[in-house]
């Protein structure tokens, strides 16, 4: 992609109504425009972002087992009157057909995915069933604010699953922590898994993937010596307890939370009556799970933990691009010659070919955040200026050893 | 895949409220599923379908220069109300937050595309201008049936296009046209450009891509001699009537619209007050383009056009695999070992492991319809059955011969 064909520039100012790290860098470097308080466009490199991002997550969810679908944003009122939340849940997008029939918004999609599972789960034999999706929901939340971490209109996967039993579903649960952890640290983040509250409908523990960072809007106490946490909300210990595991005090935190997990027990089987006939042919109801990633909350998160003061820092795994070239004045040519090459051998490159300063070139490339800037100047014949976004070395290099170095470092 | 593993499965019999062949086939075959009246579930198997035609859209939008961003669904009051539609436009949903303000559901995107693309546009050195997105789009229909042909939830790509005089609007019009009729084709439609009213907004003339097929919505007049098409709405012709352009009679038919193009003219400009400066340095109103293909509806429409009483026959381009390997009783394990080759060699593959007969498994391959039918038997040894989905004979070839026959036809 060539900056100056691109419609969204980067700005020379943040915007006036940022109160957040993601809001001000993903703005002024032209990831995102927002149209009204929690909910935003994605301009051409932010979706890219999303796209890496949302890819991720599929890829390991495809490995665990779960079936990729595609549930409606419109639901059904009488959907959401069979479990409650019609009534209950106050996030809840409602509206009404010039006809008068009544919908909501899909903020979860439990009453979705159960009925549509009654005809996949007859017998024992249909479990366990994990199916997962990648979708908007819609919230009606108060306040909105935080950029893209909290949306009224956001970007998630949702995975369902469906067990014979507890154990059966505990099992499951673990294969989906790995696979949690494996996602978030391929981007960069290091998730800690949190006990917190069951939301709406279970009084059951649930469990919260968080990211510390002051942008975040919940406050965790956890252990630098192990691995507990817990969400403030429930915790019954506080900041210099010893923890409960192994002793040592725990601290607290700010942080967001990137990912979830709720044992739905048979709430959602009983209200919609999913049931499979067990070993013994008798009927009961399957033991279910809920699993969500907020996707373009963890695109927010990930600029709040990688960013100095002078832009985005992009993990390689999410950035838009591998290569961020920067043609100077006179090398414009053979600048174009490194960015085909670089996409002939499978590297995707932004090539800055604008009529700009080397300075504003450099201040773009320093806020768009790309890991790897290759400078290409005139005063260094055929060598390349190599430096990453996060250090100040810049090396000279040839081509050949740039190829080799994107595609091992 | 292996349609043992996959959750969604062939049904014996067609829904009972299906009214149309794409509704009955689609979900008898297992690639949707009905909510409500026009608003479905897409499964594992029917969202590679819609990927897959989303992605030939994409790739030659982006030939044409369109920049892919992705907007909103829920939208403020003020952009719809200073249009005119809020007030004038019956299918726009609308609803209100627990704070009591008001907010539409997208049914198209002028009214967000418009503010968005004032920041973008300064001088005529900034057009033309074309961004296009592919996202669902909702539709209060006061009835909807007919499958997946007319949602209220559709998948759509809307693209806008921004231009300094009509000259070069029209210019770009052209490539639109040539563009669509490129993916029609690849998609094995032919598309009629046909000439229809402009909408709401516009005494002007629009352009409907049409698809001759009896469920369709619309009524048309075509020449069989030379490319003159007209809708009934609109038409100063009748059945019979010498075509405009060549004199031969005019035919009469039902067809249903893929994609649109209007001329939207100054409207949207003038209203959300979208300047340039030309030239000369005045101020002045861009001219605007708006393009439509309905993703999902030309799904349903493939379906319509491609079926015989058997089932589906997916074109090669949109189909969700590109062979369907059934393993007969006694070859499961060479049918497992091809399944594998087909995968290694890059052909995506649909593997039928079921413990089911032969005629279970040949009726479940004629209802999926993917195009190629790979039979393993153990009479044949080590030779593989290969019929096309479309055609009944049956030839008896070995496998590098069904590799170069996959990679070429």
């Amino acid at each position: 992609m060539k900056l100056s064909q691109l419609a969204f520039k980067v700005a020379k100012d943040a915007p006036a109504n940022a109160d957040t790290i993601n809001h001000k860098l993903l703005v002024q470097a032209g990831y995102v425009r927002q149209l009204m308080a929690g909910v935003y466009t994605y301009t051409p490199l932010g979706l890219k972002v999303l796209r890496n991002i949302e890819n991720i997550v599929r890829k390991e969810m495809d490995a665990i087992g779960g079936q990729e679908i595609l549930m409606p944003a419109l639901h059904p009122k009488a959907n959401w009157l069979t479990t409650g939340g019609w009534d209950n849940i106050d996030v809840l997008f409602k509206l009404k057909s010039r006809t008068d029939r009544d919908y909501a918004l899909g903020q979860s999609h439990e009453e979705i995915v159960t009925p549509l599972a009654k005809e996949l789960i007859n017998s024992y034999k249909d479990l366990p069933l994990a199916l997962y999706q990648i979708q908007w929901k819609y919230r009606d939340e108060l306040r909105s604010k935080s950029g893209i971490l909290r949306g009224r209109e956001f970007f998630m996967k949702d995975m369902y699953s469906f067990h014979e039993n507890q154990a059966d579903f505990e099992k499951f649960y673990e294969k989906v922590k790995a696979a949690y952890l494996k996602i978030f640290k391929e981007m960069g983040l290091t998730a800690k898994v949190t006990e917190a509250s069951g939301g709406s409908f279970t009084e059951k523990i649930s469990y919260e993937f968080m990211v510390l960072t002051d942008a975040g809007e919940d406050d965790i106490f956890y252990c630098d010596s192990c691995d507990y946490c817990v969400n403030q909300e429930i915790a019954k210990v506080k900041e210099g307890d010893a923890c409960p595991i192994c002793g040592a005090p725990l601290k607290a935190a700010r942080a967001a939370e990137v990912g979830n997990v709720f044992d739905l027990g048979q709430k959602f089987a009983k209200d919609f009556e999913l049931t499979f006939a067990n070993k013994n042919g008798e009927k009961q109801y399957p033991i279910m799970g809920c699993y969500g990633i907020g996707i373009s909350r963890t695109m927010g998160v990930i600029v709040e933990k990688y960013h100095d003061d002078r832009g985005i820092i992009w993990p390689k795994a999410v950035s838009p691009f591998a290569a961020h070239v920067v043609a100077l004045n006179g090398a414009e040519e053979y600048a174009i010659k490194i960015y085909e090459t670089l996409k002939e051998n499978g590297v995707s490159a932004l090539l800055d070919d604008r009529a700009q300063s080397a300075g504003n070139k450099f201040a773009a490339a320093d806020l768009l955040g790309i890991p790897v800037r290759l400078v290409i100047s005139p005063r260094n014949e055929k060598l390349i200026e190599w430096k990453k976004r996060d250090q100040e070395e810049i090396e000279l290099i040839d081509l050949n050893t740039v190829l080799t170095k994107l595609k091992t470092s």
